[in-house]
């Protein structure tokens, strides 16, 4: 539906962490990322060729993505001379915010007059039922996590990919905005009306072969008290046969949330099991998925050989080092 | 805002749990209950007197209000005749499902045509924020669970009903569409968009004074799969100080899944503590509230017996017998 290839839109992101959209789109949709456009100020650099919206256009370039994450998800005045612009130069816009592409009056007018297309994949466009609980057929494993933004998306397209090289039955399930953009489907969680969190969920995987596992992207973190219900919407609509606790080692305090600590991978191991034990008596924490993107390889291996032995699970950097460890022991579920 | 007294619809409702609204307004505001509608099938009865809509309009009644939650808040056909006679003979409507009044073309039309109004209260009227997690002056009791509608509402009722009959300082918070009807004002919290869920209760119960204690309505269960996100952003977003543990002896299943069993009193006291200290971590458990309603005198009081010696505080039926122990176990924190 989104027409590829991107120019990736960065504009002022204040750091690499708010840039998630476009990194994970040029993580996993390499060949749909023509270049990147920075604004005055812009703290982040996926390190693609600099592009002015001419430039982009000439190498070929369908669409701007807005690749950054805001909180609250406002589309910014200072974006607005870029994005009108783009438009005008035959660029469709893309977003996964908040705020909708479509409810900018200006934006609307523009791409009215110009033909060009808002997307704006953020906004739930299925009627999603109540959940029902009804054990369903075939396994699945969430990514659940310590904290927001500390790699379960990417653990879970690691796997993904993993069983994909490895011939075994797998789907990855995008639950977020930049997983929605990386795979062109996928539920909104953090739109979806309260009461439909669970149902959406249980939509998004529904029954399927004995062997096949849904690899479902995580949201939030039961710890973190912005977002934690979206989580436990995850946890008990989609009724993991395997959980996997995601970490990252170098954060102080909860994102966002200054004076929060983070919980540790055992206070994690142990609430989501409990919770997630009440859809599905047999899920298990089948390992943990920590990123070290901060770590050098020494102090990283050293970390995650201290997890494996302090928890007796494989603990890896499923994107740094591979998430085979991971993967072998799913088959034990 | 909306024009009072009322006739409370009934429509043809299978039982009494489906008209938790219309009892919650016959129980706690019975100056607005001039009278029940019920059709043809219906099996709920308030006890009220039955009227027909001229009955009932000559009785002073100037809103017919939809007193019953169905599932997925779906307003069904079989309604559709008596709502649009209501409007042309005068009524306003009033409703908290899911499915508005408003999207009704039918309804909308009548209402155009006769100049009467469609109240919507489950529709979030409030631009709600990210919850920030910033520690708040004054205190806050939140009810929470062991199923849905286990009389979470009723317990928070009961507590600001003691706790203004001492001359304390409190206010019942509404979280739910028979709350909000009831007092006027509150967070229709199972609509609100899933990022803004926590944020909404924040808002709904700011800083206060040091000796306010905002009685928070509770929602759903940690332990029912279906809405257990809408309960966690509860639990975060409302920062409690104080926890209620609400329960129902003689329900078998969770309410609308067969084959899940209730969770203990243990079992939702330890997780809804654990998580409820990452927000608040000098929040305690300070009672339990039994909704006796289909058990003996005799039955009831030895349950509460056994419940507060076996758990070691108050255990009471707060609507049958009083809150008066709950209230002074508040008093402690």
């Amino acid at each position: 539906m989104i027409e590829t290839p991107y120019l990736l839109f960065l504009g002022d992101a204040p750091d690499m962490l708010a840039a998630k959209v476009a990194i994970g789109i040029r993580d996993w949709r390499p060949e749909n990322a023509v270049g990147q456009f920075r604004m005055e100020g812009c703290g982040a650099d996926l390190g693609l060729t600099d592009m002015t919206l001419e430039q982009a256009r000439a190498a070929g370039a369908k669409t701007l993505v807005i690749g950054v994450a805001n909180r609250g998800g406002v589309i910014s005045a200072a974006w607005k001379k870029v994005l009108v612009q783009a438009l005008e130069e035959g660029f469709d816009l893309a977003s996964g915010l908040h705020n909708l592409l479509r409810n900018e009056p200006d934006l609307k007018a523009v791409a009215e007059a110009t033909g060009r297309s808002l997307h704006d994949v953020r906004v739930p466009s299925v009627q999603y039922p109540i959940a029902n609980g009804v054990k369903r057929s075939g396994k699945r494993l969430l990514a659940v996590g310590t904290d927001c933004s500390v790699g379960k998306m990417y653990t879970a397209l690691c796997i993904d990919r993993e069983m994909q090289d490895r011939g075994l039955k797998s789907t990855f399930r995008a639950t977020g905005q930049t997983g929605i953009l990386i795979t062109g489907d996928g539920v909104p969680l953090d739109a979806v009306v309260a009461d439909f969190m669970a149902g959406s969920i249980e939509w998004l995987s529904p029954d399927n072969d004995a062997d096949h596992w849904d690899i479902i992207e995580g949201q939030g973190s039961l710890y973190h008290v912005s977002y934690s219900g979206v989580t436990l919407a995850l946890v008990h609509g989609g009724q993991p046969d395997a959980l996997v606790v995601c970490h990252e080692p170098t954060r102080d305090h909860m994102r966002g949330l200054p004076g929060y600590k983070l919980p540790s991978l055992e206070q994690v191991r142990d609430t989501a099991l409990a919770l997630a034990r009440v859809g599905n008596p047999a899920c298990q924490v089948i390992g943990y998925a920590i990123n070290t993107q901060h770590m050098s390889d020494a102090d990283a291996r050293a970390y995650l050989a201290d997890v494996e032995s302090r928890l007796g699970l494989p603990a890896v950097d499923p994107f740094r080092y591979g998430a085979g460890a991971l993967v072998d022991a799913m088959a034990a579920i």
